[in-house]
């Protein structure tokens, strides 16, 4: 049926996205980096940009491309208090922003070593893996998500698939031994942000990602999630939630029987395209409610 | 305040991403081709391969791969009337799942033609832009949501930015006259699903989103979004609701006048990152609710 | 056997690589405009800058990006007369310069049409393919390779592959009828830079390698280069040599008849990797020598 | 003037591309990984497959993958020897093969660390540098290329750019302390193929050039690589070439000036494109010859 309603402007937000800010630290000769990827969103009074084109209350994008700057001048010890810093000024110094998020993406360098002795100042890059965060400021509060994108993990054993449903469709035989590999998205909501240190919790929590992938016998990669999950929210009392994205990048035995040739379980095609596709959620029940801390 | 409540997997999703089906008719000499990439998402009862590693309840997703290319072969008149049988298949067939989402992206050929004649089954390649759509079906109802994404649009002229907020990081300069230029993703919500032509209603979508864009003085890149919005909806009287992404993609005037050479208008540099990230939701007021549409 | 004789700098070369420059003609109310990625490099006396860490001869990079503009300012008529006057620039008045090569990627636009007419000032880009041109100028002489990549193509019949050489290691059946696709990278190295039009080569060769993959009868994707690549010679005789670079884009038939379902040669998933990978170099008899026209 | 010459086939090759081979080594429980991207190019009497269509001496590109695993199974204890023994088996198994190339990218993986225990099985990716090789076999030697690439690397200080070439256009301003960042690609040519060990010479390469990097006062970059690749050549006597190849990924103070804010050398944007773009060669003069080392 054909609708007639008024059309409304029903939400709207604005930013700079990718400003790439590195900061050094130069108090001494050793000098410290940080090299984060820094995007702005806000939300408030901006309706009429749309509707009317009257910019009266739009602070201009190249304004908060400087407050990136500025801030990272005012010091970047860690990206959660960075964002914390940089969103609040713009909820409490920009009259018509009522929410400001930050989203960093965070690069790691390693000291260059040389004979055992790390120099410096120079470094190499050290991925692939980012570390991120999400911090959002509003006058009903303050959330801050962190986060891990693009850490690849294998497995060679200790993985299998079996028991699943069978329908007319299926194919695929069941494997008490494969390959488990995966990129893991990962994002943990904070309850507090305060009373423990940024650093160490990240620090803590990939240390225990890693460590159940490697220790879980996996019946699934949906199973090998949840334990990492579980695991993160019982040793981190400080975090309310925790989403857990992870492609199954299939590796496919090859078939060298056809040549005469044993393959065992030692030879593999990694496959690009199609891949699983796996989430998962995990929440404690005394978990403060999430408010925008998801809304990309 | 440390947490210290149950853990719970609150939501969980899986599915097979990115299956690359490529379906040909040859019914006659004179071919057709539909390219897509296809992912399924399914929801339903799968909490206990998570917390137990128990898959009975699991498709693989091998056989959710099988099933996007059995469906193909079935036909792909529209991508939104494929995906729609597709969601359906898993819904009505397979026990555990409650919920099924089906996300298509569709690449454009174009016949290749010789003195003005089409060819029967030789193509080229259409792009950068992308159509899509994601449906979703469960036992409450079912979804549509229709797109474009990477259309990428530029004018010379017939844009300004002045007016804005100024506070004392301001330094962007006013202009009455500057390039605008974007990257669009575009999402439409169907308010229903039969009664016109998937099509054509595609076509007539992105013909006013290149025709507004084209028309409209542009005061912001804001106003720009509101009125494709505008103008889609009120065109499109089965949509419900249109969202717009569209990254203010920079186009600076290059400084000649150093060289005592005048630069009037004419010689920019296009840059790639920082870059304004400006996004709008319309609704009409009687549109039905969104449910699940628009769970990524 | 180590060696030990003493080491010299045997080549070096330098430049300022990607500058995005957009050039508008607005010299009435109908716009033109010029999209281009511009890359400069250049030969000549720089190894002290090596060896000494003398700059004396180095004009910076900065400046060959000012270069670029402007020329671009002075107009961008046909990319390969754009190319030849910044490289004879740098040749021409630098000093420590003997050769120069300047590389253009263009990319494509098309006017926006609101019922059938164009606007003069609103374009969509037109993708994937982008035309490129390398220009090397140097005190002996002037070199001109055109060229375009990312030029999909497909077709869905008039392939086959059999007849091929079968080794204890050969499985791949012989095959009467296939999917031909792939993503052409296409140069052209010119024997003389006038007494034509480069805007009219360019769309006739285009045009020629469009035609000859649709016509014809293909037996591998060698045969179809070789074609391609002999009626581009044949049809413009100010070209030297043609070089064609094809990935084979694989189309795997899917297995349907596992279901019962036939599968008549419509239904194709489109692998990513591996991919075949064909080249092709064409030569007249009668070609100059290639100098360094292809010094990547 | 127009050329007229009979056209004819003057260079061909073609093969598998992008062979995604994963290794392990499972002889007791501590597994061994190897991640491999192989691509197979073969030359040899293959005009008629061209030219006629006639694939009697065209061995498939499928067979070729196949190899790349059949060569896999039989060990990849290094990735040169690996590709010295794939590319053999072409040249003496595969009658019209004159020549075989084999390029390998190696993906480097570490093993997951649990309380400074590592995993007997479980990995994490480590990058974003990448190791490579190429090999060429023909019946008139072997030759091999190792490399590096996306090897990124900064320092915050210790690097100048001053004294360099003035003319017109130019409005760089000198600068006696300034970032310096790059993602190098380095290849070397072995002047032999024994009596060493491939992965010692790899890393000691590696360390070579980060070395260089951090402790060379630099100049310019064109100063910094000449210094990598001396040192690397001095170390490694069974070297004959090295090629550099060093985009200036350009660090720019940001202006807080503007605010009254001082930023003392230590707050910067890392800009995407324009980039410098500097290359050198390095040469013994005892080398031999590099006949198709370096064919890409």
């Amino acid at each position: 049926m054909p609708l007639s309603g008024a059309i409304e402007l029903t939400d709207n937000r604005y930013g700079k996205a990718e400003n790439r800010v590195v900061r050094f630290f130069k108090q001494d000769a050793r000098h410290e980096i940080r090299d984060v990827n820094v995007t702005t969103t806000l939300r408030g009074d901006f309706a009429e940009a749309y509707t009317e084109g009257d910019q009266r209350h739009v602070l201009p994008t190249d304004t908060q491309k400087h407050m990136t700057f500025v801030y990272a001048q005012r010091g970047i010890e860690t990206i959660e208090g960075y964002a914390l810093g940089l969103a609040a000024h713009f909820v409490d110094s920009v009259e018509p922003v009522t929410s400001a998020r930050i989203d960093v993406e965070a690069y790691a360098w390693q000291r260059i070593s040389i004979d055992g002795v790390e120099h410096d100042h120079s470094w190499s890059r050290l991925g692939p893996e980012v570390r991120t965060a999400a911090v959002t400021v509003s006058g009903d509060g303050t959330w801050v998500v962190g986060g891990i994108k693009d850490l690849v993990v294998l497995k060679s054993t200790g993985s299998e698939f079996n028991g699943f449903l069978v329908d007319e469709f299926t194919t695929l035989p069941p494997t008490d031994d494969r390959v488990l590999a995966t990129s893991l998205v990962v994002n943990w909501r904070f309850a507090d942000t305060t009373g423990f240190d940024w650093d160490e919790v990240f620090a803590g929590i990939r240390a225990t990602l890693l460590e159940l992938f490697a220790t879980t016998y996996s019946k699934a990669l949906q199973q090998t999630l949840y334990a990492m999950g579980t695991a993160v929210l019982e040793r981190f009392p400080m975090l309310a939630e925790i989403r857990l994205s992870a492609p199954n990048k299939h590796h496919f035995d090859y078939n060298l029987g056809q040549f005469g040739i044993e393959n065992k379980g030692e030879v593999f095609w990694a496959a690009d395209r199609p891949y699983g596709s796996i989430h998962a959620t995990l929440t404690r029940s005394d978990a403060p409610e999430a408010g925008p801390a998801w809304e990309a």
